[in-house]
C-alpha cells in the first residue's frame, strides 16, 4: 500500500484536513493518505518572513514523521508558492512533489496559457520566483490576488468562491485557458468552480497526488548525483533532531 | 474502468508493442492500456517532412479509434519531440499527453537539470523546439544524439544501451541530474539504465501515463476557451473521415 | 529566368489568385511566380488540426509541381504560423521561405516593435509559436485577432479593412511601430493601409518574394549539415508520392 | 556615525570575524561595523536544507540585534547564494544587501561578463537561482566549484588561493573578464588574486558595504508598497522572539 | 582625496550645475565632484542621432578633462540610456558608472519590481535597450513618458514634478515598488518624491556617486582582459585629440 | 533606377572598394550601387570607442551624400556590430539596412543555427549585442573570432580563408549549419567558402542588398510612429552640417 504524506505549510489543523481530504478524493482505493502538520511556524504564510520560519516548521516535521512514522514512499509539500522543497528533497529518501510546481505541470497539459488566482497580492512575487526557479512560467499569462487572506478562505467559503471566480474571469478575457488555484487552502474547490468558468481549473493538492503516484509507480526519486546529493555530517545548533549528522 | 490509448507515430506494431508494455507495466490495476498503431506514414519518424506524415496518420488512426473503438478516456501521444498534439487536443474529448512533455516534467520533479538522449542528431532541433514551446526548455541542460535511427533500437539492444549509457554519462557530468530517454522506442529501458547510471532515468511512455491517470481521475481535460475550442464546420478535401464537419 | 513557386496552404484557388499577384506585383521583371494550390486538405487554415492536414497537402503539391513543373529556384509557403516550412526545406532543392518569418523580419528593418493583425483568436498561440520558433518574437508586440475568418476576409473587404484598421491602431498605440498582416489571405492590401495608418504596414507575400530573389540571387539555398539533411530512404505507407525512398 | 551589521550566515564566529574585518577594510572611516553571528544553524551552509535553517537562525539573530543592539542603519547579508535576504527585508526597517548581488552588480561595472568561483559543486545550482531571481544572472557566463568546502577555506589558505586561481583563470579564457568570489568566507581576498590574475576580482562584502553605504547616505530603504510591505500581526507558534505580532 | 567626474552628456551648463549639486549631496566629505560639460554636441539628447553626436563629444570632454585636468579616480557618465559608457571605458583608467545603470541596481535592492518615469516617449525604447544590454531589465516593470522633453524639465519644476508623479503612481499600481528617475535632469528630485509617493525614488546621479565611491575604496577598474582591452594605435582622423594612438 | 548607398563605416577607400563590388555582384541589372566613404572616423573599427567615433564620421558622410549626391532610395551600413544604424534611420527618409542584421536574417532562412565568424576576439561582444537589440540573437550558436584584424583581412587573403575555415569547421562541428562572414571587410568571399565548408555562408553586404531592394519594391521605410519620429530643431553645438534643425 502506497503512502504519500501531504505536509501542510501553516500550522492550521482545520487546513490539514481540508488539504488530505482533497489529495484522498483523487488518490488511487490503495494509497494511504497521511497529514501531516508543522508544530512550530506561522498560522498561515503570506511572507517571506512567514515562509523561511514555515520552511524549518515543516522540515522538523518531516524529520519527525520520517523518524517515527511509518515509511513513507512520497511526499507532497502543499504550500503555494513556498520555500523548501529543495530542502524536503536533501532531508527524505522519496520524492517530493511541491503543488505550486505540480498546479502548473498539469495546466501546462490542458491549454495554451494557465493563470494563477491567489491570495494577497504581495505573494504574488513569491509565487512568480518559485514558478521561474521551477522553469514552469514561461506559459503562465498572470498570477493575481483575490485580496483574501489564507485564514479568510476557510472563514467565508461563499465570498472566497466569488473572489476565486471574479479574478478566473479576468484571467480568462486576457489570454489564459485554464487556471490554478494558488492556495493550498483552496483544496477541494477545483471541480465545481471548473463547471461555473467553463475551463479547467486545477487544485494543486490533488494535482501532485497524481504526479506522486506516479513517481512511486515508476520507483523513480530524487537524483543524488548533484545539488541533492546526501550531504556529509554538519554540527548543526539549536536544531537537536538535526544535529548530529556528522560521526 | 479507465481507457488510455497510446498512440505511436510510426506504422511499426512491434513498437506499439513495446510502447503497450510499457504503458501497461505502470498503469493502476484497472486501467486498461490500447495501442494504436497508424495506417498511414513513416516506418519510423526522424525528420521534419516524416512527423507532418506521420501526425496525419496520427489523426486518421486516433479518429478511427475514437469513432468505432470503445470509450478512451485519455490519449498519449508517443512520439519523442513529434508535432501533433495539439491537432489531438483538437479532435479528441479527453486529454491528449505528449510523452516528450511528460518526460520532462517528471524529470523536472527529480533534479535540478535534465538531459535528453535521443536517437539521430537530426532530431535534435525537432525535440529542442517541442520542449521550447511547451515552456519546459529551462531546465534542459542537453540534448544528444546517440547516432543510433529509431529502427535501429529494436534491432542491437546492447549496442543501444551501450550507446544511451555514455550519452548519459557525459550529460550526467555536465551538470545534469537525470535522464529522460527521448525516443518512444527506448521504452522500457528505464529502470535497468538507473540503477547502471546511479542517477533517475525517466522514460515518456511510463511519466505520460502517470499524468493521464491523473487527469482522468480529477476529470480534467482539453481546455475549450481558446486555442483548443471546437471548430466549425469546414469542407476538407481528400481526408474522409475528416470532412462533413460543416452542417 | 528565376522561378519562385507561391505554395497556398488551404485549398481555395481565388486565395491562391489573390497572393499570386501581390508576389507579382513586387517580383523582377524577369521572375516568374508560379502559384500553388493543395489538392487535398482543409479550405481554410485555422487550428492546429487544419494545419497539420495543410501540412501534408502542401507536401503532396510540392511534391507534384517539383516533379512534373518546370524548375522551381525557391518556394515561398504562404500560410501566416502554419506548420511546414521545416518539412518543405527537406523536401526541395531549393530554399524555402515562409510569409510570418519574412513579414517578421522585414518588420524589424522598419521599426522597432511590430503588431501582427491576423484572423480568429484561436489562432494567435499558433503564430505566436511560429514566431517564437523562428526565433523572431523578441520584438513583437502583440498578436492579435480581428475576429474575421480566413474566408471572411475575401467575402467583404471593407468590413475587412475597418477590423485590419481597428487592431493595428490598438497595436500602434501601445508601442507597435509597424504591423505585419497576419494571413495570406491578406495579400495586396499593405500599401492602401500603410497610407491610411500613418505606418508602415507589410505584407508576408511581397515581403517573402523579396527574400526569396535574394537568396536566388545569391545562390543560397537550406544548409544540409544539420537538420536538414537528405534523409535515408524509409517505407512510407499510403503516401505513394512520397514512398520509395529508400533503394 | 552610520552603522551596518554585517551578518553572517553559519554560527562560526572565526567566519564572522573575516566578513568584518573585510567590511571594515573599505568602509568610510566613521561607518561603523558590527559583526552578527546566528547562535542557532548550521556550522557552514553548503545545502539547500542548510540554507533553510541558517535562515531561521539569520532571522533570529538580526532581530536579537534590531532590539537589543544599537540602531542599525543597513544590513548587509553575507552568505552566497543563500535564501533569506527577503525575509529580512521584511523584518527590519533599513535596506539589506545580498553579497552574492552585490558582487555581481560590483561586477557587471567592471566588464562584460562575470564568473562566480564558489566553494561545492552541489552549491552551484543555489547560487544560478539567487541570481535569477535577482535579475542578474543574464551577464554571468559560469558558476564553478573549487571543490573545497566553507570549512576547508579557512584550514588552507594557500590551497584555497590555488584553486580559486585556477578556476579563475577557466573562467577568464571562457569570457569572463571579472571574477566574483563566491563564498562569505573567501573575503579579504580580492586584491591579491586580483594582482595573481590581471583581472579585477569582487569580494561581496566589500561590495555590500559600497552598496549599503551608498544606501543610507541616500536615505532609502526596502519599498513597503507591495511584497515588502508591513505584514498584519499573525500567530506564530515556536519562535518566541517573532511570535505576538497580532494585536 | 578621491575625484569623480560627473559627466553630462550635453552642452547645457546648468544641466551640469544641476547634475553636480546632486552628486556633491550625497559625496563622502573627501570626495571632490568635477562637472564636465561637453562643449559639442546636442543641447539636449532625445534621438538615437543626438545620442550619437552626443558620444563624441562627451569622449572629446573626458579625453580633455583626463589629459589636462586634475586626476580623476572615477567617472560618470550622467545620460540616462545614452550609447558611450563602454567607449568611455576604453578611454580612460578608471572605473566608469552609467546613471542607467546605477540607478537600476540601486533599485533592485530596494522592492522587487521597478520602473523608469522619463522624458519623451521616443526615449523609451533606448534606455529599454541600455537595460536590456546592461542585464538589467528582467526586474523592470516599465518604462513610461511624461512627454517633457530634456529642457522642458528646468523651464517648469511644478509641472515636471506633477508629470514625474502621475506616471509613478500608475506605475506604482502596476506593480512596480520603486521608481526610477529616468534622466539626469531630473537630479536632485528623488527625495521629496519619493515622500509624496511613499515609495522609494532613486535619483541615478546620486546611486552613481554611492557605486563609483565603492569602486574606488576598493580599488577596482574597468578589466582590460576582454573587450576593454586596450587597443593598438591607430590612424584616426579628424579627431585631433584621439589621433596618433600607432606608434 | 532604384539607387543604394552602400556605407562602409572606415576611413578606407580600399575596403569601400570591396564591399560595393560585393553589393553590385548581386544587385539586380538596374539598381545603381554607391559607394560612400566617411572622411573622418578610424581606419578600422573594432572597439566601442571606435565605433562611436565611426558613428558619427558615417553620420557626416550620410548627411552630405544624401544632401549633395543623387537621390538615394535605400542605405546600407556596412559595420558588423557597429553603433549607427538607429540614428541613420533618424537621418535619411530611405530604409537603412544593417550588414549585422541581414546576415543573421538570411542565415536564419537557410538552417536552424548559425553561427558569425569575426575580426578579434574584442569584437565579440559587440556583435552579440547588436543582435541581441536587434532580436536576432535566439538562432545564434556561437560568435567566435579568427584573431586577424580588420585591416589584415586584405593584407594576406588566404591566411584569412584559412582563419574563417577553422573557426566555420568548429561552429558547424558544435551544432551551426550556416556561417555569417562577421566583417565588412569579408565581403566577397562567401560563395567560395560555401564550397569549401559545405555549408551556406552568408555575406552581409550582399545580403543587405536583397533586402533593401525588397524594402524599395515594396515601397517600404522606417515607420515614423515612435522612437524613429522626425524630431523638432534643436541646437547642435560642433557640427556644422547638423545644426540649424531648429526654425
Amino acid at each position: 500500500m502506497p503512502t504519500i504524506a501531504v505536509v501542510n505549510v501553516n500550522t492550521s489543523t482545520t487546513m490539514t484536513a481540508t488539504i488530505s481530504a482533497a489529495a484522498q478524493s483523487v488518490a488511487a482505493p490503495d494509497t494511504r493518505i497521511i497529514g501531516v502538520t508543522p508544530t512550530r511556524g506561522p498560522e498561515s504564510v503570506e511572507s517571506h518572513l512567514e515562509g523561511a520560519l514555515s520552511a524549518v516548521g515543516v522540515i522538523e516535521a518531516v524529520r519527525a514523521q520520517s523518524t517515527l512514522g511509518p515509511p513513507v514512499d512520497a511526499w507532497i509539500l502543499a504550500g503555494y508558492g513556498d520555500q523548501g522543497r529543495e530542502a524536503l528533497q536533501e532531508l527524505v529518501d522519496g520524492p517530493v512533489v511541491d503543488i505550486t510546481e505540480a498546479a502548473a505541470m498539469t495546466a501546462m497539459l490542458l491549454g495554451d496559457l494557465y493563470a494563477v488566482v491567489t491570495t494577497l497580492k504581495r505573494t504574488v512575487p513569491m509565487i512568480r520566483d518559485r514558478l521561474r526557479l521551477a522553469g514552469l512560467l514561461d506559459r503562465c499569462s498572470s498570477i493575481t490576488a483575490t485580496d483574501l487572506a489564507v485564514l479568510e478562505l476557510e472563514a467565508d467559503p461563499s465570498a472566497t468562491d466569488h473572489a476565486i471566480i471574479a479574478q478566473s474571469r479576468e484571467a480568462l478575457d486576457n489570454g489564459a485557458e485554464v487556471i490554478c488555484l494558488g492556495c493550498g487552502g483552496m483544496a477541494g474547490r477545483a471541480r465545481e468552480l471548473s463547471g461555473i468558468l467553463g475551463a479547467p481549473v486545477v487544485d494543486g493538492v490533488t494535482a501532485a497526488v497524481g504526479l506522486a503516484e506516479s513517481l512511486i509507480g515508476q520507483s523513480l526519486s530524487t537524483s543524488r548525483t548533484g545539488t541533492f546529493a546526501k550531504q556529509y555530517g554538519k554540527i548543526i545548533t539549536g536544531f537537536p533532531t538535526l544535529d548530529q549528522q556528522r560521526e
